[in-house]
């Protein structure tokens, strides 16, 4: 299978866009002249700061960080801010408030409760994670620490359409699998963090945007690498930081830039992910799995009901280069994720795909 | 500049070999006719979980990893470790002996200081850091939980010669800036662990290995991420791993069976190391750092004892494409760092310059 015949439906690491892998392949050798990959490059020396710099920059400006935060490049992925979060934060009150909407923020509660004392604030499993609850059914606690949510469930196919308002307790979210995609006041928010293996740089690297004035307070047993006010004073280079990926998101964010911004992108991730569930509702045989007015716009679940139908069409959509469409293992069926680097033309075909499948097997 | 005449002697991140950095940028688009980049792989396909099973048994056979211990390939650096092993290893008597021979297992015992009672088999520090201590030195704890050293001391330039014997007392080692350059008895470790930026891969990958035995008594308070015991049961998958990273330790470890392995690396860059001391020791102007018996065969420091003369060195070498000659700011002077992917003709011009500026400054 070649690359420009094949579209990789995976939930993560996924799509990178052609144009970056190929300057970075142009790049890997001699970057700039300098005799050297970025890989090579200490990151205490000038030219791998200027990569940093513009890298850090870039995201600054294309999501409008505000200079109250600071933007932050860790390592260790979301599940290790499940730890460092609590271990930063809950040291007011000790409480903190969680939505549970999937899995993620169902372990990010767990691990948190080592910390303090949780508030569920909703929890989302009677059924069966299909929906995202509403402002009015939140229970948030005004002495909470912080409350915290994932705003997009990759595993169920859901995404927060609102940004919940709790008053005076600062927002904690996990953007994994849709920052970018679409825009975000990051004023209202305490700290967003995201794995960058979805929609931002190769896996390895974690971005955290945190108002600087939450910094400072972590509980005496916070791992060293794990003080957020730590990283900050370091300029996140406290130790070596995972250079050549943050030099991917950098020309990732090119790229976005290049192609309008944020605006751009949400426009046609909106655009896309209607197409699809189209598609999937006008279809005899397919049915979204996330309920209306709660449904992901970066991975749309669906299924036919019966497991061999659903087994069959996985098999025919891969032979013909629609790759990865199976569901995770905790809800089954079908998940196509069209993050930011997946091209119109594959979510075109698998829309094709879904109604001649449909015509042939119903 | 140009890749051919430029010779890098950063202390890490640095050097990789150039087949391996065209290897890389052949597969960047398309891995193995697979359609996508390594970048691009869900870390649970197939084929990723080849690269990383190749990857994993590469290095157990290279290092002769026995059975009974576990590789890990995680995040966060070495830094990382220095909270990680104490929260999992400082539990028994909730001691541990920590040898200090330079800035990074000084920071280690501060960290491990957190979690329990530190006890300090040796300091070096009113020496400068100039010097490894001898066995007979060596002040052991039966009853500690652990006995913590650094095997290279990357800042001064001294290496441990030999392997600490404490009975049965584990011993965990940070290899970050000597693995794979001279053959280890690994069975006789409990923990070695290494950032990979030096000798193995790109920075944002951390390599442990870990006796099995060891796992699973970590405190109550360790972040999930943190627990050896969960590394080991999810084969360093709880969460997405550094896939890329470990994609280019499988090509760095295949390049260094090609060349013979550990054995013929250790041979050549014991040569190497030899001609650089040789070429100092000769000079009437440049003095190295470390005391013999202590010297480190991966960075050799050195200084003519002016300031001045240092900063003109380092500035003519650099102009010849000799870079990165600067010491750390805490030490001074030069550093040349000769890790495994420098060329020997990399060395060969250090050698003859060195000789060449001392003739020409005496």
């Amino acid at each position: 299978m070649s690359r420009e015949t094949t579209f990789n439906f995976s939930a993560g690491p996924s799509m990178l866009p052609t144009e970056v892998l190929k300057t970075a392949a142009g790049e890997m050798l001699d970057f700039g002249g300098s005799g050297m990959s970025v890989m090579e490059m200490s990151h205490r020396s000038k030219i791998y700061q200027n990569i940093f710099d513009e890298t850090k920059s870039l995201l600054k400006s294309l999501m409008a960080v505000p200079d109250t935060h600071e933007i932050l490049f860790l390592q260790g992925g979301a599940s290790t801010q499940f730890s460092m979060v609590p271990l930063n934060l809950m040291t007011g009150s000790g409480k903190a408030d969680y939505a549970i909407t999937g899995n993620f923020s169902s372990v990010a509660a767990k691990e948190a409760a080592k910390y303090g004392k949780v508030n569920i604030a909703f929890d989302t499993s009677s059924c069966g994670h299909t929906r995202i609850p509403e402002q009015s059914e939140l229970i948030i606690s005004p002495d909470a620490d912080y409350f915290y949510y994932c705003a997009n469930n990759t595993i169920y196919g859901t995404e927060w359409q609102y940004t919940p308002q709790t008053g005076s307790v600062p927002l904690v979210c996990d953007m994994s699998s849709d920052i970018l995609s679409r825009s975000v006041d990051v004023s209202q928010y305490g700290v967003i963090f995201a794995g960058a293996q979805k929609n931002m740089a190769p896996a390895g690297l974690t971005v955290v945007i945190i108002d600087k004035s939450l910094a400072g307070r972590e509980m005496p047993i916070t791992p060293l690498m794990l003080s957020y006010k730590l990283m900050i004073d370091k300029d996140s280079m406290y130790n070596t930081p995972p250079c050549y990926n943050i030099y991917m998101l950098g020309l990732v964010l090119k790229n976005l830039a290049e192609i309008g911004g944020i605006p751009a992108m949400e426009k046609r991730k909106s655009a896309r992910a209607k197409m699809l569930y189209d598609a999937i509702d006008t279809s005899k045989l397919f049915t979204a799995s996330a309920q209306p007015g709660s449904r992901s716009d970066m991975n749309v679940t669906f299924r036919t009901g019966s497991e061999e139908l659903d087994a069959k069409f996985i098999a025919e959509a891969a032979a013909k280069g629609l790759v990865n469409l199976k569901g995770h293992r905790l809800s089954g069926g079908m998940r196509a994720s069209i993050y930011n680097a997946m091209p119109d033309e594959g979510v075109e075909k698998l829309c094709e795909f879904i109604t001649r499948f449909d015509v042939e097997n119903c």
